[in-house]
């Protein structure tokens, strides 16, 4: 069965459908043709065969980059299969059955899966998605694995007597003990709030800085130009003002997100209003790490740092008690806390991270630990270099520039590398920059969903390596 | 250390403290004295020792109910020490080493842990805590546990193409699946969305039914009392407007929760306008299931399933796929998503609850493999039972008429099993029932939150059997 559906794959088989390789020796390095496109992110299933009988074959395409992404052919020679993510093997990870044994042995994991990135493939590089941190992730291994329990963690409460109660107590342990690993923000004194990703507590802090509203105005909320802002159309107590260098309003609350999304700015206040610090990507992968930062209210989500956006984990620094309860409420009301397996999954791949810095580096059976900011920072560095180059050369577009600064983690002088580039088109006759992209299969958000420039776009660059080199290639080409 | 922090438990350890039990014969079954009230919920640590060297010991009481809870005794003799939730040492369950392996096994396995509940302890019934369902899953161990590797589920998206792009195909198959076998709702035909908790499902269907606004006016929103209502003030597209019976409007939406939360009444909708209609309850262990459900609006979650409430995780079944789709942009909007991890525990839970009924009896090695449903409904039809024997005894307090009625699922006909008790205080003098069992140190939601009469309250009927045990015997005495 197994050999006919590979059989069937090599003769043309069906997007989305089932890619199952037996390994029968003349099978190994032949080469899949697809005939279609694949959805971005979507993978191919493989049966529950043992890995054992599995193997993935991988096109011969020639390598955009280096040796680094050896299994990583460029989209160049047009048919390829790629290796990416075996998450949806997840079933027959889970269980197995015994006294009280959960096991999950070499010969139940998942193989790489393929995913097909067509030549013709739509990039769709709109949202912030940070796939590229799978690769660190696969090189740990099991070692951040989470296993929960049927009975674990089945209660609303984590801690009824905190003021944060639905906080489990060792992911703030862990949330604290990072921040001081990596010296990103003052801890002490501060309260943590655990949402349901940054985008939950950014309206819970509106709503804590809002409430009690002023009658029935809803309170301006500003951001300078451009800056990222969600719907806050969802509320009644906030309304989106616009740029805060042109506000003109008394009362309001100011988003200060920094570095910046989408440009990367290092940004400080300008208003004088209540503020609320987005510092998501306030971590030595993307800017100089410059000191302790110690704002009222503080945003961090693990989807940046560690690349797990599925997971929608985030947390508040709050130094206000009573900005910290409403903040609570507001999680309380709106989804009754947030979700506990998230939260210990964060624990155990924040406590991975910080283990990498502190235990010495030969304690874990003589190997040393990957470690994820160094990862992080190789990988962004390279990134930019080479889309750096291909702007260059391209002479239809232009980035911001670069900008270095002492990392105290880093006990270097880095580049800023943002998670975004902010590419503007200087291309004669094109005025909208997002829709001149799309025209060559790049989808990337316009400026003006910014309060910026059309002719800027905002583009991820924390996708897997495949598509990064396809947009490098792309954007070559233009 | 351990040894030494047994004895000092022994001689009067601090509440919130570290309890450590070596397992020397002479302590076995020794008795530990707890001087203070610890929060309900709140478990006792244990350390990182293995299992094999760990014992928790149980106050020797006078049993309240049968042999089945034989190791909860009730709170009669004011010191015990209960067995409870391991959840705390997931850190120790999590990951070993090795080439690619995952293994949790027997002896790293959380021992029971203690919790104290001290005889004038506090019984917070308020939320609907369904810690019953523990004991379940501890019977059904490790084919319940849930494996999530580190690079697993990291994007943003589960399927981007989609309708509902962050559902697990996986947990869509699964609760479908579910429904199914149940019979409680018709699926075919209908959009599935995922949400976090019910929660969030619920203010999803209120901005799709409310939205485009009517201008600046906010949709009203109605419900017969008593209702459970959600704090609506956080938005302003709908306002909370009451008793639907008592509405005079033409346009409004309608919850209909069914059964009720919180008298557990079958229920229908009243007004004619657009209903979103809770079945969170609509379950075959609390309720008879008289047919599929068909309504526009579906909503279920599995706290109210399964006992896994800190998962946060509900769905909705949708009939039009506009609404569909505006509840998917406000769930994206809020939280962008729902936790992968979250949706893997659920996928896992939800496929072993529908495995118990659809695989032969001993496939699983032999033995019969534990029924949810089966199980619920033994453990409330036992709790109705004694909670109407105690109210009868005491002459205090009134309960709804038990109702009965054919269910499809268990063959035969069932009496309704809610998952509140919705009790009155018929003391002379008494008007308001939640000031006067607060007095009582049972802390349960008054009537007027419910739109209803203060002489009754919302009492939870899904705690741990200690807590129930423990609610009974003061009623008793009152």
């Amino acid at each position: 069965m197994r050999g006919q559906r590979a059989a069937s794959a090599g003769r043309g088989f069906k997007s989305r459908g089932i890619l199952q390789l037996a390994s029968r020796p003349r099978q190994q390095s032949r080469k899949i043709r697809l005939p279609r496109c694949f959805p971005i992110g979507s993978a191919v299933f493989a049966s529950k065969a043992p890995a054992a009988r599995t193997k993935v074959v991988f096109a011969r395409a020639p390598m955009a980059g280096g040796g680094e992404r050896s299994r990583v052919p460029a989209g160049a020679a047009g048919l390829a299969v790629y290796v990416v993510d075996g998450s949806r093997r997840r079933r027959g990870c889970v269980a197995r059955s015994g006294a009280d044994d959960v096991a999950l042995r070499a010969e139940d994991e998942a193989p790489y899966h393929a995913v097909a990135l067509a030549p013709d493939a739509v990039l769709n590089l709109e949202l912030g998605d940070p796939t590229m941190y799978e690769a660190f992730w696969r090189e740990v291994g099991s070692r951040a694995a989470t296993v929960i329990r049927g009975w674990q963690a089945m209660s609303y409460f984590s801690d009824p007597a905190a003021l944060c109660w639905f906080l489990e107590p060792e992911l703030e342990r862990e949330v604290r003990r990072l921040h001081r690993v990596v010296g990103n923000a003052v801890v002490d004194g501060y309260h943590l709030v655990v949402g349901t990703g940054a985008t939950q507590l950014y309206q819970a802090a509106m709503y804590a800085l809002s409430s009690p509203a002023r009658g029935d105005k809803p309170v301006p909320v500003v951001s300078p130009a451009p800056y990222y802002s969600t719907d806050l159309q969802l509320s009644g107590f906030y309304r989106w003002a616009g740029d805060a260098n042109t506000f003109a309003g008394d009362e309001c609350i100011e988003l200060v997100c920094s570095p910046n999304n989408p440009d990367g700015a290092v940004r400080e206040a300008v208003t004088g209003g209540k503020a609320i610090h987005d510092l998501v990507y306030y971590w030595p992968q993307y800017t100089p790490i410059a000191g302790r930062a110690a704002h009222d209210i503080m945003l961090f989500t693990v989807s940046k740092i560690t690349g797990h956006a599925g997971t929608r984990l985030g947390w508040a620094l709050v130094k206000d008690r009573e900005v910290a309860r409403k903040m609570v409420y507001f999680v309380d009301r709106s989804t009754i806390g947030v979700s506990k397996e998230s939260q210990l999954r964060a624990t155990k791949i924040l406590g991975v991270v910080s283990d990498a810095y502190e235990t010495p580096p030969a304690g874990d059976s003589g190997a040393t630990a990957p470690r994820l900011f160094d990862f992080a920072r190789r990988r962004m560095e390279e990134r930019w270099r080479t889309l750096h180059a291909t702007v260059a050369a391209s002479g239809a577009f232009t980035l911001p520039e670069e900008t270095t600064g002492y990392c105290n983690f880093n006990k270097r002088t880095v580049t800023a590398c943002p998670a975004f580039a902010w590419l503007r088109c200087e291309k004669e006759g094109v005025e909208d920059c997002a829709e001149f992209l799309a025209g060559h299969k790049i989808v990337a958000r316009g400026g003006e969903q910014f309060g910026g420039d059309a002719r800027c776009v905002r583009i991820n660059m924390l996708d897997r390596d495949q598509v990064f080199d396809m947009l490098v290639q792309r954007l070559s080409a233009i």
